[in-house]
């Protein structure tokens, strides 16, 4: 991995890692359920994504944490529900028991809700001070993560679970439920930086193709991964008789459309107006990571 | 109940109607949920004070639905989390079949998430078109929904289930779960129709009083209600061994409390720099409901 994008993670590591730090009084366990799942392990790739955006065009991407922060926030509050027993039923998150298994269901469905409202309301907060392009980008982020976007392919996921669904519905759902979000972390860094309209338009392109292959990925891992380096269960699909790419499209149709979608992906960003090396680099080390 | 109060309503009503009408694709169950919790039957206390407070200062009411209808959601999905399995474990809401028990604890769950999601969304995009009192507005309904208000109330309730409470956690867990949203829809609205600093200040104190007054008298017709009106079972606190104001406090006590808690907010509206009368209306109103 390059320098920048482990100084980014660093860097978003030590925001978070601090961000509930001394808060709270009789509610004290709200903030220290929500910040052990927060600060778990998670890889951080939507909000070095969102950093290394916006740096394409701004030079102080400290500044722009709190919406980094936002977006991680929604990813993680979208886990802890996720692992629910109601849900997924998961034990094991990055290594580490799910926040139900050490805090409790209920204390674990109150901490993902308090989350999601952590996040609106730095993303709320930072549009008081910064004004309207941090308020357009926030649109973005709060749409891709509700019923037309996350939300939208986290149900669909929960009502087919023990089904055989179309590609059409597997697709619709993998691009809502783990693409929406990927592609909004580039998008709305876009827009907050100000970029030019046509690098908006191909980084929209360059997330859409980004988010389906971390996905496409993320299904491949779950078949051949190596549970001590993914720190959950594998097979997780096949034992919950879910629809993945692998079960509709076949293991090796899917490695090569995963290769095809990240040079598709290199494509697009060096068709932007600006250099875009870093990232590059993060798409390459996402196609040929192993967790 | 006066007119106006019942004009809000209806029009409140309507528009939480068809709200989610014809959304959706694959997705369409969690409109579906949404919409059932939303339209079930609440009173819209809320957003009704929404309405009103602004109408102190503002002719055009009806510009604002958005926000009183982001509380009325934020309010909604709170009860949908507060009677899962894991929390509450209630059947029955408004005389109907919690949002769980309908559709599902995995739908409820999500339905829950999407409506947070979509009170913030909606807040977000009225701040766009309306610019920085709306953004203003909107952060404070954000914090009152967060882990400093209604959430941090939920949790403390969460986490003594069948313990013993002192009376100052008993009142930081009613003013933050129940308070803080009623609080917050009168100051937000304030906020929003430029009202002057002093008047917020007093309608500030108003909805702590009410926001209390509130709680108390719920947890008065928890003891002596009519379950035919509530709509949902009686004794639920005594059931799940929850302290409550009269566990703590005693019923005669509380009466005469809920009544002196009223005549201040009363005067405190006499206060303003303008007419009050619908806002002392709802407020005897509230005083004296049997649901």
């Amino acid at each position: 991995m390059s320098n920048i994008i482990e100084k980014h993670r660093d860097f978003i590591n030590k925001y978070l890692n601090v961000y509930f730090n001394d808060k709270g009084s009789y509610n004290k366990i709200i903030y220290d359920s929500a910040s052990y799942s927060l600060n778990i392990g998670g890889k951080r790739i939507r909000p070095i994504l969102f950093l290394l955006t916006y740096g394409l065009y701004k030079e102080n991407y400290k500044d722009v944490i709190e919406m980094a922060s936002a977006i991680e926030m929604i990813h993680t509050y979208s886990l802890i529900h996720d692992d629910l027993p109601c849900m997924d039923n998961d034990d094991l998150r990055r290594g580490m028991p799910t926040n139900h298994k050490k805090f409790g269901e209920n204390i674990a469905v109150l901490a993902g809700d308090m989350l999601l409202n952590e996040a609106m309301s730095l993303m709320i907060k930072f549009s008081i001070k910064n004004g309207a392009k941090a308020l357009l980008a926030s649109r973005e982020i709060a749409e891709a993560a509700g019923p037309e976007g996350m939300i939208g392919g986290q149900i669909v996921d929960v009502i087919n679970e023990g089904k055989l669904i179309s590609k059409e519905e597997l697709l619709y759902m993998h691009s809502k439920k783990t693409g929406e979000l990927i592609r909004v972390s580039i998008i709305a860094a876009a827009i907050l930086a100000d970029a030019p309209k046509k690098d908006i338009e191909i980084l929209n392109d360059f997330g859409l193709k980004l988010g389906l292959a971390f996905q496409i990925k993320d299904d491949i891992l779950d078949i051949t991964g190596d549970i001590s380096k993914l720190g959950k269960n594998t097979k997780s699909d096949e034992n919950n008789n879910k629809s993945n790419f692998i079960s509709l499209f076949g293991l090796e149709y899917c490695e090569r459309e995963c290769e095809n979608l990240t040079k598709e992906c290199i494509e697009l960003l060096k068709g932007l107006s600006v250099e875009s090396i870093n990232l590059q680099t993060i798409t390459l080390d996402l196609l040929n990571r192993e967790s």
